[in-house]
């Protein structure tokens, strides 16, 4: 029987930072070095730099003009002119240059009237010390700089030169090992293409990201090699990097319940787990202990729970060796856009899309599954769910902290129902042309699109209903769903649909009166996608029982998801677009062609974001690339063919 | 007779901003290259990267359990248990391991019955894909990672690799050479010891401010040896740059309307002077040009015009290089807390404290010199005041440009009013502990401080005023000019007030009484000042008619500022704090042991940053730190020792 570990003594994330921050020395955490100060540019001072010299050290010309001894320029004025001789009673001084022994005033060029080589006019007396900047007028020597734990800006360091401080005493960046474990993981330095990657293979991106994060946290990473499951191995390898000084020590993977349990091991063995199990999803499997002085930290498998074990454990550690504090997050009250289920006794940490729509901020969960690295590169924002709470209802008014500039968010359009490849292609037009535009979209089918508008949760609906009974698209699901709001219509495109099947159509499918037979599975789109409702029209104009259909109840919310279906042999057959099918190399039977519009409260169409989005899908650009994808027709692309009062 | 260079042609920055960019070549400002995706952390992608392999790439557990077919677990019931014999009906797999061929779902361990080695019992079913992580569940190939001109994160470096993306298309860093020019230059790198300085050399700063600022703008800076006024040379350094591919050449200085116009001679003749001379303050005599289609900035020479050019003028091009916009400036309304006046015709770029006073945000001028570096070290803002516009009114609602995180502003407090040494003290013992706190301190003297405190521009005042009548400090003054303000008064420290006077005093001073000596010249405080207060109260107990003293006219605003007046030899005396005639070697007669307060309206005592500034200086760290300088009794600091009921 296997054995298999239990998260008996399970942590909340303030329990385990406290166990394991209080275990680590203050003088572990303060190393200090002197540095030049031309390297110092967003270093941590570890003391406060004072001036050295005053700024300036020399009394200087704070304009072009003369030097002259004021008191013997008292008498000019507009009646009694005053004629200085140069050489004698004045001399030539440029802005900067130190005032000459004697003088103690500067006449400005624009104020003299030279009379010849050697002599000048002046009509008006100068005060003592006027247009002179004189020593320590800026800064006095002794002077505070900057004070200790400041984060050098490349102001400071001109002001670090100029106040004579060449070196400068400042925190040392910790370095961090991060060692990528078990026997399935792969280097992608070790393999020349992709098509030795097999099933038994997993490329490490994990050590990649850590280290990134690690470069952000001001830490220097070093990557070690991926290590299989061998406990003698890894007990080697950190031996030796005990002895190499580096400040932190992070294995990643190698620490779920499973029975490759070896990080705990190794660290029980060598030194003290401290924590092992905390109540957090995704991140539950973190460990945390210290071997000789040295924090470790066996982060989760997962991306998303390695990161978010590292921004809980890791990112607080990294800045406390450098004298700095967590920079407070930028929090956000948003309302919930869908319901959020959370399990009491975790706390939940869900990544969400956020968005200004009228004069709401609204967040929509993204997937919530640990190992999805989309999630990581979407969202705007992250949603905690405490411990003691079940979760979020739609509606609910709460808490956010940003990922992204809260600029972002207000610059950011929800494109929310059925997904289309061109809403790809318009998010990189948009970067493109460099315009401040950043598109979330989400895939809930064209039907959940419009309730989603009508809701006031997203911007654009993208919807492809067809009307059987008109053979038009979407005006009379518009007019059912969204009665009452004034909206546009625009169209996106037109597409080619049809079924996605095996390459090479090994089972010889002809067309949708081959989907009841014996031989062949087939994989759905969900309720309310406007390719379900197309296929249940052309499945009643032949006749066909839908229930006949092995699979039709299996549903996937993409056009990609039942295309990868297809691919991976989980089914035979799919309705979808010709462009996911082409994407993944597949053959494709075609049924239709059919209308993808973008639907938009005409009180949007004002908004820049808006008006920026209309001009891209218009431009010529966007129309030959979605061209140049095949399955598509833009020649219609971004024009207004229906408004509807509401 | 000297020529002099006049701005014929000043151009306003949004010209000139337009004259110089319209010059450049798009192709020129666009260069590519490939590189390794673990090198790839904060470039900007120049094409948009798609998966190349879809996420997960193999069908796998999402779960720790068994591995079965799905269709043979539909009998399972509480009722009715299934038994499963591993190795025929199931295996065992680990979350992430390939599901095995053949089975399509995966029960978690929790839900297992273990009957003996080779045996499990399940009491429900599993429905197909339970518990499985399919091809493409995350990513699908073909998919949109990111758009093209998106600033790589730590996530998309692991999103990067495991869809496959190994090297990534980026925009190339531009290369950009500084070239400090003028006579007078010398860099730290030449001198063995601060001693080696003379009023003939000004240390090279801007050089090292400026690659700083590259670098932060992701630029490659190379500094060039600062070169003499001598047009051959800087020509031959050009030319040899020319060839060297540098995307960008600076030259610092050399372009004051002076007479070593030469960057602009050097330009005219290699290329093109496009603008020379700009409608700003400070930045006026920035000169923009083109070089065989190099573009190339004769940066002023004074560091905030510097910095201001750099900001209009470089940064814009470094970001374009890389395909970045600048980002939005995060802007801020606030009420001026003094009039600021403006010349018509020039746009001002006024550096400012921002701090939240109650519920209002208050912003407080620094100094305008384009010569003060302090400035830009202190400021939390800029004001830009439009040509059109002559100066802002004290109480005026206005935008102010962050240059701090809003929070940093909203965790700055304003001690305005009387300079004390114990205020930097403060400000690093801050640091020290590691608190949020961001001390702005404003010397306008200890009454200027009261009138601060009145409006409502200021958290706490500095103040050291004398009541001549009691003897008692400050009570009598906040009584009369705070009226209506319930406020408390705690001792800042006490310190030791008296004559600063040349090292070895050679004029034999020895009091007050010598002041009205004919050899001996003062520098006095400004009206309202404590120590101006306490001078006068002085001379009247000696019977001294102030305008006996020959320099009492002369006003300094801080204690430093009169003790430089007396080192430099400007005056022989000053009356100040010990600290200030130790900090710059001089001597020091006693008068008067005075005391310093902090007087903070009591409605503020609950802020939680006031609070710390309470704790911070009853601190023992704080006393022995004042103590440590001399001339401060600091037993009594922290004490509240008087409320006022206003």
């Amino acid at each position: 029987m296997k054995k298999r570990n239990i998260y008996l003594s399970m942590r909340s994330p303030e329990e385990a930072k406290d166990i394991f921050f209080s275990s680590l020395n203050s003088w572990y955490m303060k190393k200090e070095e002197e540095i030049e100060v031309e390297d110092s540019f967003q270093r941590v001072t570890s003391q406060p730099v004072f001036a050295k010299i005053s700024v300036p050290h020399y009394h200087g010309a704070a304009m072009d003009g003369v030097a002259v001894r004021a008191e013997k320029t008292f008498s000019a004025s507009e009646v009694n002119p005053l004629v200085l001789t140069v050489g004698k009673d004045t001399l030539w001084v440029n802005t900067g240059q130190p005032l000459p022994s004697g003088f103690d005033a500067v006449i400005m060029v624009e104020k003299l009237h030279q009379l010849d080589e050697r002599h000048l006019e002046i009509r008006a007396p100068a005060y003592p010390w006027q247009n002179v900047r004189k020593v320590g007028e800026d800064i006095v020597a002794s002077e505070l700089i900057v004070p200790r734990n400041h984060v050098i800006s490349a102001y400071d360091i001109g002001a670090f030169i100029i106040s004579g401080n060449f070196k400068i005493r400042v925190w040392k960046r910790p370095k961090v090992l991060i060692i990528p474990t078990g026997s399935e993981i792969l280097s992608h330095k070790k393999i020349e293409s992709l098509q030795e990657l097999s099933s038994k293979n997993i490329l490490d991106s994990n050590s990649y990201l850590l280290s990134s994060l690690v470069r952000q946290n001001h830490g220097i990473p070093y990557i070690h090699e991926p290590v299989p499951d061998d406990e003698g191995l890894l007990k080697e390898i950190i031996e030796d990097a005990l002895c190499k000084d580096f400040d932190l020590i992070v294995i990643n993977a190698g620490s779920s319940a499973g029975t490759k349990d070896i990080t705990s091991n190794v660290i029980k063995d060598m030194g003290e787990v401290l924590v092992h199990g905390v109540s957090i999803m995704p991140g539950k499997p973190t460990i945390l202990g210290i071997i000789k002085g040295t924090p470790i930290v066996g982060n989760p498998g997962y991306m998303v729970s390695a990161s978010i074990s590292f921004e809980l454990f890791i990112r607080p550690i990294l800045l406390r060796f450098q004298g700095m504090e967590p920079t407070r997050k930028n929090i956000l009250r948003a309302y919930v856009g869908r319901n959020i289920p959370s399990r009491l006794g975790i706390e939940d940490f869900i990544r969400v899309n956020v968005g200004k729509v009228g004069k709401r901020y609204i967040l929509l969960p993204l997937s919530r599954s640990a190992g999805s690295i989309s999630t990581l590169i979407r969202a705007e924002g992250i949603v905690r769910i405490p411990q003691d709470k079940e979760g979020l209802e739609e509606g609910e008014d709460i808490e956010v902290e940003l990922l992204v500039d809260k600029k972002d968010v207000e610059g950011s359009v929800f494109i929310i129902g059925s997904h289309d490849i061109s809403i790809d292609i318009l998010k990189d037009e948009a970067k493109r042309k460099e315009l401040p535009l950043r598109i979330s979209s989400g895939n809930v089918g064209s039907l959940g699109g419009l309730i989603s508008l009508k809701k006031g949760y997203s911007h654009i609906a993208g919807s492809h209903l067809l009307d059987p009974e008109t053979g038009t698209y979407n005006v009379s699901y518009v007019q059912r769903y969204l009665r009452g709001i004034k909206v546009s219509i625009f169209n996106l495109v037109k597409r080619l649909q049809g079924l996605i099947v095996q390459k090479g159509n090994p089972k010889g499918i002809r067309g949708v009166e081959d989907l009841i037979r014996e031989d062949i599975s087939f994989v759905n789109r969900q309720r309310g996608a406007g390719t379900r409702i197309l296929l249940d029209y052309k499945l009643k104009e032949h006749g066909i029982d839908p229930q006949k259909i092995r699979g039709y109840e299996n549903e996937e919310y993409t056009h990609m998801a039942v295309a990868v279906a297809v691919k991976s042999g989980l089914a035979d057959c799919a309705m979808g677009i010709y462009a996911a099918s082409k994407a993944l190399d597949l053959d494709f039977i075609p049924i239709v062609e059919e209308q993808y519009d973008l639907i938009i409260p005409s009180e949007y169409l004002d908004l820049g974001v808006i008006k920026m989005i209309i001009e891209l899908i218009s431009s010529d650009s966007f129309k030959e690339r979605m061209h140049s994808l095949g399955g598509y027709d833009s020649s219609f692309s971004g024009r207004l063919w229906k408004e509807i009062d509401g």
